[in-house]
């Protein structure tokens, strides 16, 4: 994430316009203007560190003056008790920004901790992925993409316009899955492939025979995945989407899918416990 | 929440952004620009509904002419497959604010429903308030805060300049509660009580000796809140905080805690589990 | 002010586009690139300094390699002649950015002097605070509380959120004092006091037997004032407001009046007259 | 001002989220959803009207079924009393947009005023034009310089860009007056005049020669002014500038002046004093 | 186009404050407030028209009064002196709205247009597109793509996050053209092909062995790109790129060639000449 | 253009958003964080250089430590071959910035191109302008006005706001020439000139005799301009506008015309090529 952290600004900008357009009475009044102090960032649960140029550049917008030193880069498993980052600084400008900075890193290492253990379901050796979808929290989709790719999941299509993916709704408005394919293709970057949701083997198959390129399966059983794996094989990748659990990943990798799609990635992360401990320090 | 919708279009404007500045071209292809389509928003699991007014401004910005009828208000407890919103109008359109629109109603949904559960647990008759946080989602705070409120819950400071919250970092920097208390009266406005965290009982008492009006205690024990709520009696209102449980809230209220503020309300809720279901109409 | 200094930048770069959008070709006609400059900002009648880090940050914006050195600090009395900031740099830079600055730095100035005029007029010992009101400049809230605050007086309530104020209109709307307090109490977040409005010492009565914790005495003279605060001692903070002049101001300090709340402060203090004068330097 | 009104929203959205981020608590407890009131705005002092569209728009952004009705245009004089602008709809509504509408009807129509009262100084068929200066409040110049022509004074350039005004400080980094316009000329867009400030009938003369189209005099008592204008009739256009007082205007009408410069207009005039009175209706 | 016009309200504001921030002074001062005309846009050479809803809603967002009626949707071709459009309203917004809402009506027309003149080069029946590159005026790409694909061309990817194109320099910098695909593999979103640039034949072969799904041949000779295409063929799309002209198409198309880029399409097509005559209507 | 670079800091930054806001996956997967890379901007044809500034600035907000160094500054002329730029930095960052970089570089490059061709047409000594007009694109005004006067043509008004200009339209709705000067006079600034466009030498003398200062001859041929010189002469300014080529600029300016207006200069200026190769560094 290191380059483009600016095209960050706007987004950090607004959170602290939320925190801060009234000021800080509390900490203007307590703590004096040339204050000076320390701190880290504690986990107080074991996560997935994510996050950490955001924390920084938090601090940065509201004080260059800020020292942030990440002692664990994006992408690190740390447990109870251990220290993920340093703040050095005015003391003002630490508890001016303390809780919008956090409130970035605990959101994106949450999402970075779930994804890993959805990640960590896949085998060894398995071409498995487990991808996120657009259920993203508005205004955050950046930064929650970065979070599951940081937790070793990937990511599905950016946008709408990134690719074709045609549903039942689509489906039903072009009149039928053969005549939604072809009108799919003329309109499709020769960069994408063209994707559609099936719910049926009969589906699948006229889905194949129309040429989609990713079928995804929704909400279909074990069997008639591996069924459909089998019709689909060298013919369009295979993805599985609908509610699936941290348990079943095994079994659809063993299965021959290809990507599983997981909404929960992003919209039902809970935040990850993270404090930030301050200490004065004596005068500059 | 009905006047000042349009406050919130430069929010829903970004939304709109992340998944639309590509165009849409599966919709593109497989619906014909004429064409016109029906749908409902449905219930997967009981819940509190909160954010119809954010779900249908999300379609009017799309397009104007989208037409979006609540079924059921903001505050409305729904079961399972229970309908919650209607829209009509231009296939579409429909087909580009769905995702954007079910991202905002899922997530204020979500953290109305946890509000209720929280709020469930005060025994009727209880003055307790169960509060949010500042731990919100960056950019989302005040259709966060709504959605406490939605849910039966309350609020606690909106803003670091809504109210004087003195907490440990502020403590040491001000060498001291007593101090820390001196200075911040000044500062305070006289429309905002003074709130300060305590971490023992003697703490507490040097706090009310110095004119705290809101004492929040901080990881107590029942045992040692049940001492700090009759210490403070009639001198300042008592929060708890800490990690506080669904579970605890019954007891905190016979223990007469004035406020429970849990993070956990805006953090960790999981998004309600919401679809749209469309269909064609003939033609206009 | 230092911290959060960058939270201003949206608001400087749009001065900086009102007065620069198409370019300044006077000065990229007389002065030539590598020009540089030296000036001053004088006081040119006695004034209270406020506003010198937003005056730095224009020309911050304008051109990072500008020095500016503020003399004198936010709060310091100057009387005419004083040298109150210092800048260096490109002539171009400082030709370009003076105008911008020093419309931010008068205005600011402008209302921290007549601040510091109403609290020059409260008794020593006294405890009156006299307040802004939301009376302030569209876009410019923050800056102009800031003033107000340097020039010795206090801020009322922030936005309309921060605090309960209960006016004739709600009243009204309410159905009576009575109930609109009742219900108030209910939505006021647990930091924050109940302010009512009253217009006659029945009124007064009434808050205060429904639980008002500030009563605002509109338009009462200085008799009904004293009976006023007779009443309400010990039991809600008292505001007067409507119209209060200077010099009234001493009166109501000795009645026992807690706050005085004085929309002029912001909304109709006259800019203070300070001039920018620079002088060329030899070439760099 | 009627078309382009959609121009101000992100000024008025702005002072909309200052005032009202936080919600309206007040407002949310003691008027009921469905409320709706009627109320007029009135003057309490005699006044120019401006900003009534301003003051509209302000209400249709925060609700557009809220009605505005002007009852005098902007430029109409009033008296104490006159009700100036008729609001109806959701009580709530109105409540929420009273004082930022106010707060933007109140400035303009100061200035608006104060620019009537120099205007009036010109004797009937004098040709002076009595100006504004780039003295505005950072965000606000559009509307002030709108409020100045409502008034009946005049504007001067707009911004930096829109001509060439040669001042003190270019003047020596140029080298002196001869080389400052001629460099200028260049420059300058051909629909554009030249101006020039001097501060001696020396430097009149030298920049007469030179090709000045505007001499801006600087602090010429009456007598210089009067000679000033006797060089540069016919020649060049004759501008004072520097603490006119409304006293001197028919002077230096009488005296020949072509433009009087004020930045008084908008950098001191008070807020007029206006107040919205609101009124229950019936149920709807 | 029509549904998400609104998303384009940003950047049309955004022109519309480049052209009249500063008001409109002659409109002002010719045409009266209650004026109204009505106008048409016509074509002075032959075109593809495309931004009709731009058009429209550049004089929507000065006044949502004005009629705006297409005579001629986007994609329709039209001789000199045909009329595209049709406006009527408040005289004042026709002359304050013209320019802005035809800078954008020529520019999308005129890329438009190109893209129909490459596009009519490909012979019935080849499957051959013509697309556009990332070579967009910047803010202006959603505008550039849509004309593009209005006159009949197709589009690039979108941006650089749409799918994976591996350049010379990325090649370089990953040591090869073996492990860069093999790392980008990895990375690429499932729903994106993998496309990669060769300059030679030998290049080409080490791309189709590491698995790229689309080649791209940069300034190949026609004999070169035969030899191309015949090794791709049934193993990865053949684009070809750098500087296309218009007479070479015929020859790509019968080689076989599936993309041909071109950047001129949206980086050097000249605006359409389109003007817009008014007419004054008689009184309201 | 070196100050005020800033001002184009949010151009630029929706620019980046266009290209980056999915990230850019080819990068990261080919260049590794610490790669560095160093690079130069070739002119491939002639070109008059624009745009050196807002080039670095470009990279400077992907990451302010990539270095950029302008080898030929605005203005120069370049030959086939010639080096403009070097950069040097973190591969990813020059990569990322690559395109959105040069889209402006050449955009702006292209018009100061064209504007020399033009401007070198005017015979040396005459007093002939060749400017702009308001035909710019949407959002790229002030850089294409800069480019203008780089390539060595002149700027005519900026906006709609700096000076009067009556169109047909104009004359039509205001009832003739002579009543539409009169109602202009009024509300020109005193800085700005009257001019107006007229299509007879008839509508010529009327513009005179009514105080017109600057007259624009639309579509007139070579006589007739000749013969409105004459009348114009010591009268006003005579600017010749409508489809002017190139090479008739020498005829104009024989003729004594003032100002010769092209909008070609902007609005069908083709992109400069330009092309940035770059070369992996070793270690850091």
């Amino acid at each position: 994430m290191s380059p483009l952290g600016p095209l960050l600004d706007a987004l950090i900008t607004r959170a602290l316009h939320e925190d801060l357009d009234g000021g800080d009475p509390t900490t203007e009044a307590t703590a004096s203007e040339g204050a000076r102090a320390v701190g880290k960032a504690f986990a107080r649960s074991p996560m997935v560190v994510c996050g950490v140029d955001v924390f920084a550049r938090v601090f940065h917008l509201v004080d260059p003056g800020v020292r942030v030193e990440a002692l664990h880069a994006d992408g690190a498993r740390v447990v109870t008790g251990d220290a993920i980052l340093l703040v050095e600084g005015s003391a003002r400008s630490l508890l001016m920004g303390e809780r919008t900075a956090l409130n970035f890193l605990q959101r994106m290492t949450g999402i970075a901790t779930l994804s890993r253990r959805f990640a960590a379901q896949v085998p060894d050796g398995s071409p498995l992925r487990v991808t996120d979808t657009r259920k993203t929290t508005p205004g955050l989709r950046a930064l929650e993409r970065y979070a599951v790719r940081t937790g070793g999941a990937f990511n599905h299509r950016d946008q709408l316009g990134s690719a074709i993916l045609i549903k039942d709704n689509h489906i039903a408005l072009a009149g039928g899955i053969t005549p939604a394919i072809e009108r799919a293709k003329r309109r499709s970057p020769h960069t994408s492939r063209i994707e559609i949701e099936v719910e049926s083997l009969e589906a699948l198959d006229e889905a194949l025979a129309a040429g989609a390129e990713v079928v995804m399966l929704d909400n279909f059983t074990d069997d008639l995945v591996a069924e459909g794996v089998r019709r689909a094989r060298g013919r369009a990748l295979v993805e599985v989407s609908g509610g699936v659990t941290l348990e079943r990943i095994p079994t659809l990798a063993r299965l021959g899918v290809d990507v599983v799609s997981v909404g929960a990635l992003t919209h039902s992360a809970a935040a990850a416990d993270i404090s930030l401990e301050l200490e004065a320090l004596g005068a500059p």
